[in-house]
């Protein structure tokens, strides 16, 4: 079986599923807390090298403050629970807001924590065109060198939870040759079955990049 | 009904239509110049605004010699079919390189073209590392508006044939939020149904543009 070695995850749906527990919107990124460590543990057992979580993007930071205190909590608490599994931590984002949560700096160089591990990306207050708008024409370098998320390599599989089919700003470059595998469910209904069909689904693609 | 402005095509499959029907691989594109000019009439007829379609990239350009010839023949043929049906049209692709036909270069700039109409972009020799190439760091605009690419607008869809869920290096910065529908059939096997259903399918996308 030829396994990706490195997923992109997109993990969306966590408000529409509070809205449909009866809850408020924000009370939904608790709830995808635990569904991270679950894939995370899943990804490791499949040998997967490197995994990066969209974890909230600067155009997110438009919404309710309450919902904003939510996601950037979220992260954190994400963050320490991934951490201590023995993972190479990288978190990237734009840290020159106040959207940025403070806890996670020491994180923004890759470190590895409890003995160190799979590759692991925290994309935090992320946008696109921050990402984008240190590339220099005049550089002999190629663009995937020369982005903010330089660290993060190519993804080959991209998976989202909630049915909706669009990148919504992930890794633009990093995205131009991945597969992409849609996820009906909202992403607290994590289940491992969901994984376990997207790598099944990938085995199955003829990979080409773009030749 | 809420139609795109913009609509984003990646007629795929070719080859392996070619395949399915026992001729030689790069007799497939031949077959895909009908569906195009047919999806234009169509689009029009919706009221889009632009539309813009994949023709063949400098990635494409490692396949053999025969398919190359093939697809760049079939790309001059389609643009000049395209051209009589009353556009603003645009080809935009790296001029600089032996792949990009010298028939096309008058249309590198954006041209009316009998008495014009809906904004045709058509991708000739293009690669998306061509594209951000020229984006300056120092520069204070918006990324959109640096590209090589920078006559062509955001894209709201991107429908794609040939069962592969992938943008293959397609205008990756206009994709960032665009929805993303992918067809089973192959691109020679194109019906009016298919344009239909994804633009009905759009119709009931919630549209946040990241936020």
């Amino acid at each position: 079986m030829r396994i990706p070695n490195h997923i992109g995850i997109i993990p969306d749906g966590n408000r529409r599923w509070a809205k449909g527990q009866g809850l408020g919107k924000e009370e939904g990124y608790q709830h995808g807390l635990a569904p991270g460590l679950e894939l995370l543990r899943q990804a490791k057992a499949y040998g997967i090298e490197e995994i990066t979580y969209y974890g909230f993007t600067a155009d997110n930071c438009k919404r309710p403050k309450i919902q904003q205190e939510a996601f950037q909590k979220a992260c954190v608490e994400a963050v320490h629970m991934i951490s201590m599994e023995g993972t190479s931590l990288l978190i990237v984002g734009n840290t020159e807001s106040e959207s940025f949560p403070k806890e996670l700096l020491p994180y923004t160089r890759r470190t590895d924590i409890a003995g160190g591990g799979m590759k692991v990306n925290f994309l935090v207050n992320y946008g696109w065109e921050w990402d984008l708008s240190c590339i220099q024409s005049s550089k002999e370098m190629p663009i995937i060198h020369q982005l903010h998320s330089r660290d993060i390599s190519r993804i080959d599989l991209i998976i989202r939870w909630g049915n909706t089919r669009r990148l919504s700003g992930f890794l633009p470059v990093q995205s131009v040759y991945s597969d992409f595998y849609v996820i009906d469910e909202m992403w607290p209904d994590f289940k491992t079955e969901h994984f376990k069909d997207a790598i099944e689904w990938y085995n199955k693609q003829d990979i080409t990049l773009g030749g």
